[in-house]
Protein backbone atom coordinates (compact mmCIF):
# COMPACT_ATOMS: atom_id res chain seq x y z
CA UNK A 1 0.00 0.00 0.00
CA UNK A 2 2.86 2.30 -0.10
CA UNK A 3 3.34 2.99 -3.79
CA UNK A 4 0.08 3.83 -5.15
CA UNK A 5 -2.26 6.79 -5.29
CA UNK A 6 -4.37 6.46 -2.52
CA UNK A 7 -8.11 8.70 -1.70
CA UNK A 8 -8.76 8.68 1.89
CA UNK A 9 -11.97 9.96 3.15
CA UNK A 10 -12.34 11.31 7.05
CA UNK A 11 -15.32 11.31 8.45
CA UNK A 12 -16.75 12.89 11.32
CA UNK A 13 -20.79 11.77 11.63
CA UNK A 14 -23.14 13.60 13.00
CA UNK A 15 -27.17 13.50 12.28
CA UNK A 16 -27.71 17.43 11.56
CA UNK A 17 -23.78 17.69 10.08
CA UNK A 18 -21.32 15.41 9.27
CA UNK A 19 -18.34 16.32 8.00
CA UNK A 20 -15.79 15.12 5.15
CA UNK A 21 -12.40 15.91 3.88
CA UNK A 22 -10.85 13.93 1.24
CA UNK A 23 -6.68 13.94 0.87
CA UNK A 24 -4.75 12.12 -2.73
CA UNK A 25 -1.69 10.51 -1.16
CA UNK A 26 0.73 9.96 -3.40
CA UNK A 27 2.97 6.75 -2.48
CA UNK A 28 4.35 8.07 0.74
CA UNK A 29 2.58 10.27 3.26
CA UNK A 30 4.88 13.37 2.56
CA UNK A 31 2.76 13.82 0.04
CA UNK A 32 -1.22 14.41 0.48
CA UNK A 33 -3.42 16.74 -1.24
CA UNK A 34 -6.75 17.81 -0.03
CA UNK A 35 -9.23 17.18 -2.69
CA UNK A 36 -12.37 18.01 -0.91
CA UNK A 37 -13.51 19.21 2.14
CA UNK A 38 -17.37 19.98 3.61
CA UNK A 39 -19.67 19.36 5.23
CA UNK A 40 -23.16 16.96 4.42
CA UNK A 41 -26.38 19.00 5.84
CA UNK A 42 -29.39 17.04 6.63
CA UNK A 43 -32.68 18.83 7.61
CA UNK A 44 -32.82 19.72 11.03
CA UNK A 45 -36.49 19.06 11.16
CA UNK A 46 -37.84 15.92 9.69
CA UNK A 47 -38.29 12.39 10.77
CA UNK A 48 -35.02 10.41 11.97
CA UNK A 49 -35.42 7.97 8.54
CA UNK A 50 -35.41 10.98 6.48
CA UNK A 51 -32.69 12.62 7.49
CA UNK A 52 -30.38 9.06 7.13
CA UNK A 53 -31.48 8.56 4.03
CA UNK A 54 -30.08 11.99 2.88
CA UNK A 55 -27.19 11.61 5.03
CA UNK A 56 -26.83 8.28 2.77
CA UNK A 57 -27.41 10.55 -0.32
CA UNK A 58 -24.28 12.86 0.41
CA UNK A 59 -22.11 10.37 1.82
CA UNK A 60 -22.78 8.53 -1.49
CA UNK A 61 -22.23 12.10 -3.80
CA UNK A 62 -18.75 12.34 -2.22
CA UNK A 63 -17.60 8.47 -2.61
CA UNK A 64 -18.99 8.63 -6.12
CA UNK A 65 -17.19 11.48 -7.32
CA UNK A 66 -13.89 11.07 -5.70
CA UNK A 67 -13.77 7.48 -6.47
CA UNK A 68 -12.50 6.70 -2.45
CA UNK A 69 -10.34 3.89 -1.17
CA UNK A 70 -10.70 4.55 2.13
CA UNK A 71 -13.11 5.50 4.88
CA UNK A 72 -11.43 6.85 7.85
CA UNK A 73 -14.42 7.05 11.01
CA UNK A 74 -13.92 7.57 15.07
CA UNK A 75 -14.75 4.79 16.84
CA UNK A 76 -17.94 5.54 19.35
CA UNK A 77 -17.37 5.40 23.02
CA UNK A 78 -19.74 3.51 24.54
CA UNK A 79 -19.04 5.49 27.99
CA UNK A 80 -20.27 8.80 26.54
CA UNK A 81 -21.83 10.97 29.18
CA UNK A 82 -24.43 11.38 27.01
CA UNK A 83 -26.41 8.29 25.75
CA UNK A 84 -28.68 10.09 23.64
CA UNK A 85 -25.86 11.86 21.52
CA UNK A 86 -24.11 8.61 21.53
CA UNK A 87 -26.89 6.67 20.08
CA UNK A 88 -28.42 9.20 17.87
CA UNK A 89 -24.88 9.35 15.81
CA UNK A 90 -24.37 5.11 15.77
CA UNK A 91 -27.49 5.69 13.59
CA UNK A 92 -25.41 8.31 11.35
CA UNK A 93 -22.63 5.90 11.54
CA UNK A 94 -24.35 2.34 10.70
CA UNK A 95 -25.69 3.88 7.53
CA UNK A 96 -21.91 5.64 6.33
CA UNK A 97 -20.44 2.49 6.92
CA UNK A 98 -22.85 0.47 5.56
CA UNK A 99 -22.62 3.02 2.49
CA UNK A 100 -18.72 2.98 2.56
CA UNK A 101 -18.92 -1.43 2.15
CA UNK A 102 -21.44 -0.74 -0.64
CA UNK A 103 -18.74 1.69 -2.02
CA UNK A 104 -16.24 -1.85 -1.23
CA UNK A 105 -14.19 0.69 0.26
CA UNK A 106 -12.30 -0.30 3.16
CA UNK A 107 -13.16 1.13 6.67
CA UNK A 108 -10.53 2.42 9.42
CA UNK A 109 -11.86 2.59 12.72
CA UNK A 110 -9.77 5.52 14.73
CA UNK A 111 -9.99 6.41 18.61
CA UNK A 112 -10.82 10.35 19.09
CA UNK A 113 -7.75 10.29 21.30
CA UNK A 114 -5.30 8.67 18.82
CA UNK A 115 -6.23 10.92 16.45
CA UNK A 116 -5.76 13.99 18.59
CA UNK A 117 -2.81 12.56 19.53
CA UNK A 118 -1.11 11.91 16.16
CA UNK A 119 -1.69 15.32 15.35
CA UNK A 120 -1.09 17.49 18.28
CA UNK A 121 0.52 15.21 20.65
CA UNK A 122 -2.27 15.27 22.95
CA UNK A 123 -4.57 12.63 23.04
CA UNK A 124 -7.17 15.65 24.74
CA UNK A 125 -6.51 18.56 22.21
CA UNK A 126 -9.07 20.86 21.81
CA UNK A 127 -10.90 21.39 18.20
CA UNK A 128 -8.73 24.60 17.84
CA UNK A 129 -5.29 22.96 18.56
CA UNK A 130 -6.93 20.46 15.74
CA UNK A 131 -7.63 23.11 13.83
CA UNK A 132 -4.38 24.66 13.99
CA UNK A 133 -2.55 20.99 13.37
CA UNK A 134 -4.72 20.54 10.36
CA UNK A 135 -3.87 23.67 8.71
CA UNK A 136 -0.02 22.93 9.83
CA UNK A 137 0.12 19.63 7.95
CA UNK A 138 -1.42 20.12 5.27
CA UNK A 139 0.29 23.72 4.21
CA UNK A 140 -3.38 25.60 4.68
CA UNK A 141 -2.91 29.36 4.77
CA UNK A 142 -6.70 29.36 6.73
CA UNK A 143 -7.63 27.45 9.29
CA UNK A 144 -10.20 24.77 7.96
CA UNK A 145 -13.40 25.56 9.11
CA UNK A 146 -16.13 24.12 10.20
CA UNK A 147 -14.69 22.29 12.78
CA UNK A 148 -16.43 19.34 11.86
CA UNK A 149 -14.37 19.74 8.60
CA UNK A 150 -11.11 20.03 10.44
CA UNK A 151 -11.84 16.80 12.38
CA UNK A 152 -12.79 15.14 9.16
CA UNK A 153 -9.51 15.78 8.09
CA UNK A 154 -7.57 14.91 10.70
CA UNK A 155 -9.19 11.53 10.62
CA UNK A 156 -8.21 11.25 7.25
CA UNK A 157 -4.89 12.26 8.03
CA UNK A 158 -4.39 9.75 10.64
CA UNK A 159 -5.85 7.02 8.97
CA UNK A 160 -3.35 7.79 6.23
CA UNK A 161 -0.65 7.40 8.97
CA UNK A 162 -1.76 4.11 9.99
CA UNK A 163 -2.10 2.83 6.61
CA UNK A 164 1.63 3.29 6.27
CA UNK A 165 2.25 1.39 9.30
CA UNK A 166 0.60 -1.63 8.99
CA UNK A 167 1.57 -2.69 12.80
CA UNK A 168 -0.93 -0.24 13.52
CA UNK A 169 -3.62 -1.37 11.65
CA UNK A 170 -4.56 -4.09 13.80
CA UNK A 171 -6.72 -1.85 15.83
CA UNK A 172 -7.49 0.27 13.66
CA UNK A 173 -9.42 -2.91 12.06
CA UNK A 174 -10.93 -3.61 15.11
CA UNK A 175 -14.89 -2.66 14.83
CA UNK A 176 -15.08 -3.37 18.68
CA UNK A 177 -15.92 -0.27 20.50
CA UNK A 178 -13.79 1.30 22.98
CA UNK A 179 -15.34 0.83 25.96
CA UNK B 1 -55.99 5.25 6.18
CA UNK B 2 -58.83 2.90 7.56
CA UNK B 3 -60.51 1.62 4.22
CA UNK B 4 -57.33 0.33 2.18
CA UNK B 5 -55.14 -2.63 2.05
CA UNK B 6 -51.87 -2.00 3.99
CA UNK B 7 -48.75 -4.07 4.11
CA UNK B 8 -46.87 -3.34 7.76
CA UNK B 9 -43.73 -5.04 8.03
CA UNK B 10 -42.54 -4.66 11.72
CA UNK B 11 -38.55 -5.10 12.39
CA UNK B 12 -36.60 -6.49 15.57
CA UNK B 13 -32.88 -5.15 14.56
CA UNK B 14 -30.08 -6.73 15.68
CA UNK B 15 -26.45 -7.22 14.21
CA UNK B 16 -26.52 -10.56 13.79
CA UNK B 17 -30.02 -11.42 12.99
CA UNK B 18 -32.84 -8.94 12.55
CA UNK B 19 -36.38 -10.12 12.92
CA UNK B 20 -39.03 -9.20 9.95
CA UNK B 21 -42.85 -9.76 10.20
CA UNK B 22 -44.93 -8.68 7.46
CA UNK B 23 -48.73 -8.47 7.90
CA UNK B 24 -51.45 -7.78 5.14
CA UNK B 25 -53.93 -5.42 7.02
CA UNK B 26 -57.41 -5.29 4.83
CA UNK B 27 -59.39 -2.48 5.46
CA UNK B 28 -60.15 -2.97 9.22
CA UNK B 29 -56.93 -4.62 11.40
CA UNK B 30 -59.36 -7.54 12.51
CA UNK B 31 -58.67 -8.84 8.78
CA UNK B 32 -54.68 -9.67 9.37
CA UNK B 33 -52.74 -11.84 7.15
CA UNK B 34 -49.20 -12.68 7.62
CA UNK B 35 -47.25 -12.11 4.19
CA UNK B 36 -43.74 -13.31 5.52
CA UNK B 37 -41.98 -13.67 8.65
CA UNK B 38 -37.81 -14.75 9.23
CA UNK B 39 -34.83 -12.99 10.16
CA UNK B 40 -31.99 -11.67 8.17
CA UNK B 41 -28.98 -13.43 9.38
CA UNK B 42 -25.61 -11.33 9.02
CA UNK B 43 -22.14 -12.90 9.31
CA UNK B 44 -21.46 -13.24 13.10
CA UNK B 45 -17.16 -12.54 11.89
CA UNK B 46 -15.94 -9.79 9.67
CA UNK B 47 -16.61 -5.86 9.53
CA UNK B 48 -18.99 -4.04 11.11
CA UNK B 49 -19.62 -2.10 7.61
CA UNK B 50 -19.84 -5.27 5.83
CA UNK B 51 -21.75 -6.61 8.32
CA UNK B 52 -24.19 -3.36 7.72
CA UNK B 53 -24.32 -3.60 3.99
CA UNK B 54 -25.81 -7.57 4.32
CA UNK B 55 -28.53 -6.26 6.76
CA UNK B 56 -29.25 -3.57 4.43
CA UNK B 57 -29.15 -5.85 1.04
CA UNK B 58 -31.48 -8.68 2.73
CA UNK B 59 -34.06 -5.84 4.15
CA UNK B 60 -34.58 -4.10 0.92
CA UNK B 61 -35.43 -7.96 -0.50
CA UNK B 62 -38.22 -7.70 1.83
CA UNK B 63 -39.28 -3.99 1.35
CA UNK B 64 -39.12 -5.34 -2.85
CA UNK B 65 -40.88 -8.56 -2.61
CA UNK B 66 -43.60 -7.51 -0.12
CA UNK B 67 -43.85 -3.83 -1.56
CA UNK B 68 -43.98 -2.20 1.99
CA UNK B 69 -46.17 0.22 3.06
CA UNK B 70 -45.32 1.00 6.88
CA UNK B 71 -42.27 -0.23 9.09
CA UNK B 72 -42.52 -0.40 12.84
CA UNK B 73 -39.50 -0.77 14.90
CA UNK B 74 -38.40 -0.34 18.18
CA UNK B 75 -37.41 2.84 19.28
CA UNK B 76 -34.06 2.41 21.58
CA UNK B 77 -33.61 3.43 25.02
CA UNK B 78 -30.48 5.49 26.26
CA UNK B 79 -30.58 4.03 29.71
CA UNK B 80 -29.70 0.29 28.80
CA UNK B 81 -27.53 -1.34 31.18
CA UNK B 82 -25.60 -2.40 28.39
CA UNK B 83 -24.49 0.89 26.33
CA UNK B 84 -22.28 -0.97 24.18
CA UNK B 85 -24.77 -3.54 22.98
CA UNK B 86 -27.34 0.06 22.27
CA UNK B 87 -24.81 1.95 20.17
CA UNK B 88 -24.06 -1.52 18.28
CA UNK B 89 -27.61 -2.06 17.53
CA UNK B 90 -28.20 1.71 16.72
CA UNK B 91 -26.22 1.30 13.73
CA UNK B 92 -28.42 -1.64 12.83
CA UNK B 93 -31.61 0.57 13.52
CA UNK B 94 -29.70 3.54 11.51
CA UNK B 95 -29.35 1.60 8.44
CA UNK B 96 -32.85 -0.14 8.45
CA UNK B 97 -34.50 3.50 9.14
CA UNK B 98 -32.51 4.86 5.94
CA UNK B 99 -33.73 2.16 3.52
CA UNK B 100 -36.91 2.38 4.86
CA UNK B 101 -36.60 6.53 3.67
CA UNK B 102 -34.91 5.45 0.56
CA UNK B 103 -38.21 3.05 -0.21
CA UNK B 104 -40.68 5.83 0.52
CA UNK B 105 -41.53 3.80 3.60
CA UNK B 106 -43.51 5.63 6.71
CA UNK B 107 -41.91 4.45 9.76
CA UNK B 108 -43.48 3.83 12.97
CA UNK B 109 -41.53 3.97 15.99
CA UNK B 110 -42.57 2.36 18.97
CA UNK B 111 -41.73 1.73 22.93
CA UNK B 112 -41.12 -1.68 23.57
CA UNK B 113 -43.18 -1.61 26.49
CA UNK B 114 -46.46 -0.25 24.47
CA UNK B 115 -45.66 -3.45 22.24
CA UNK B 116 -45.52 -5.83 25.31
CA UNK B 117 -48.25 -4.12 26.87
CA UNK B 118 -50.48 -3.64 23.81
CA UNK B 119 -50.34 -7.80 23.09
CA UNK B 120 -50.58 -9.03 26.58
CA UNK B 121 -51.34 -6.19 29.04
CA UNK B 122 -47.94 -6.27 30.06
CA UNK B 123 -45.40 -3.98 29.47
CA UNK B 124 -42.74 -6.19 30.52
CA UNK B 125 -44.00 -9.02 29.53
CA UNK B 126 -41.59 -12.13 28.60
CA UNK B 127 -40.31 -13.43 25.31
CA UNK B 128 -42.82 -16.32 25.91
CA UNK B 129 -45.96 -14.59 26.97
CA UNK B 130 -45.30 -12.31 23.41
CA UNK B 131 -44.66 -15.13 21.30
CA UNK B 132 -48.14 -16.82 22.71
CA UNK B 133 -49.74 -13.48 22.28
CA UNK B 134 -48.79 -13.16 18.65
CA UNK B 135 -49.65 -16.73 18.19
CA UNK B 136 -53.50 -16.08 19.41
CA UNK B 137 -53.88 -12.48 18.01
CA UNK B 138 -52.93 -13.87 14.47
CA UNK B 139 -54.50 -17.49 15.02
CA UNK B 140 -51.72 -19.45 14.08
CA UNK B 141 -51.18 -23.15 15.48
CA UNK B 142 -47.75 -22.95 16.40
CA UNK B 143 -45.87 -20.60 18.66
CA UNK B 144 -43.61 -18.28 16.03
CA UNK B 145 -39.93 -19.00 16.00
CA UNK B 146 -37.41 -17.42 17.03
CA UNK B 147 -38.26 -15.08 19.62
CA UNK B 148 -37.06 -12.08 16.73
CA UNK B 149 -39.37 -13.19 14.43
CA UNK B 150 -42.34 -12.88 17.13
CA UNK B 151 -41.03 -9.65 18.62
CA UNK B 152 -41.33 -8.66 15.04
CA UNK B 153 -44.95 -9.71 14.60
CA UNK B 154 -45.52 -8.19 17.88
CA UNK B 155 -44.23 -4.55 16.37
CA UNK B 156 -46.59 -4.76 13.63
CA UNK B 157 -49.27 -5.97 14.93
CA UNK B 158 -48.84 -2.91 17.81
CA UNK B 159 -47.97 -0.77 14.55
CA UNK B 160 -51.05 -1.82 12.70
CA UNK B 161 -53.40 -0.82 15.94
CA UNK B 162 -51.62 2.97 15.94
CA UNK B 163 -52.40 3.33 12.75
CA UNK B 164 -56.10 2.86 13.18
CA UNK B 165 -55.95 4.80 16.24
CA UNK B 166 -55.02 8.24 14.96
CA UNK B 167 -55.03 10.06 18.15
CA UNK B 168 -51.79 7.44 19.34
CA UNK B 169 -50.05 8.80 15.69
CA UNK B 170 -48.27 11.58 17.22
CA UNK B 171 -45.82 10.00 19.60
CA UNK B 172 -45.43 6.88 17.48
CA UNK B 173 -44.25 9.60 14.59
CA UNK B 174 -41.73 10.96 17.31
CA UNK B 175 -38.14 10.38 16.71
CA UNK B 176 -37.13 11.06 19.98
CA UNK B 177 -35.59 8.10 21.93
CA UNK B 178 -37.66 7.60 25.14
CA UNK B 179 -34.65 8.56 28.34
Amino acid sequence: MSDRTLIICGIDPGLRRTGYGVLRVEGHEDSIQVLDAGVVRCSAEGALALRLAELAAGINEVFDEHRVDVVAVEQIYSHYDRPRTAILMAHARGVLLAEAARHHIEVLNLPSTTVKKYLTGNGRATKQQVQRAVAQVLSLHYLPEPPDVADALAIALCGTSVLHEPARLQWANDDLLTT
